[in-house]
């Protein structure tokens, strides 16, 4: 069985965001055992699990991907859009646009750290969609 | 329900190419609700989401990711398949080599400026096998 | 139909571990058609796909993101975990948390040149638990 839903993220400020309990809330029931697929339908926004814990994980982020991919990196030539939307599609491919996830007793069956980071890879990244597929 | 197809790619150059109308020509009719994946069966070779619109994008994922992991790093000691080789396997693995898309209303449910790359990392990367999937 | 399994490896060291034949000898008769899809259940490991011959794949992988993701940058805030931390939670969203991978004919269908890697991103990371999910 497939239920799917799509659902839009409002006012995320450029960064790593913890979004799990956000997701969760817009799941009904989950099955006792399946998948989740969450889809960005964006190029300049991503997806990941990471640290749920200290804010600090997501602040480094941040830091190192912006230094690693640089806005200002001579080579690039797509720049009518932004000095951040190059760094941004390359952002999307390395992080990624989708996870799947594991469910397992009817919850979300990540490990004891890990949450679901949305990233905005953007200035102003506007609002943005996501699509949730539960597979049980 | 699954249904799953193996396909073959023929003469992609080194780069970033837009496959996304190419595997939707593979594909029957699309399910109402559903999940397609794409496995690349290479090790060299990649697949993922990016901008579908304007192809600097394209030629600036070439130029920055040779730039980030280049063929003449020195501490690369698995040289024997060619200078390409080493960096191909690390793209691989950096950008992926599956992608699991949804579907919905028996499409492909992408962004407006979504489309699927396929990623040849080698100079001479010869036919590349493909599996596609789809869950409903 | 959905079976899934929960493991745990133990022992490994830090880098990049062939795991193929250790994940499909916890697996059951294989369905004709499916995914198996394997999910880390840890922030500082991950799992991909590369090149199951040549041990020097793996000593290059090590080699070269360690180089890439320095344990002394300077920008790194989060560092009361120890300094391989930081670095290895990056690694973990780089490389990935998560892989989906064919089932044909009741056998994974990777190509020929294509294993499953654990990669232990942490210098004792401990034992690790693996969630796996096999769609049919």
């Amino acid at each position: 069985m497939i239920t799917q839903k799509e659902i839009t993220l409002q006012g995320y400020s450029r960064g790593y965001h913890l979004i799990t309990s956000l997701i969760t809330s817009h799941l009904g029931e989950l099955p006792d055992r399946g998948l989740l697929h969450v889809h960005v339908k964006h190029t300049s926004a991503g997806i990941t699990l990471n640290e749920n814990a200290d804010p600090s994980v997501r602040a480094d982020f941040e830091t190192f991907l912006d230094d690693l991919i640089p806005e200002n990196y001579s080579g690039f030539t797509h720049t009518l859009e932004g000095l951040d939307d190059m760094p941004a599609h390359l952002k999307a491919s390395i992080i990624g646009q989708t996870i799947t996830v594991p469910i397992t007793n009817g919850m979300l069956n990540l490990g004891t750290w890990q949450g679901i980071y949305f990233c905005e890879f953007r200035n102003r990244g506007g609002s943005r969609r996501l699509v949730l597929t539960v597979y049980s």
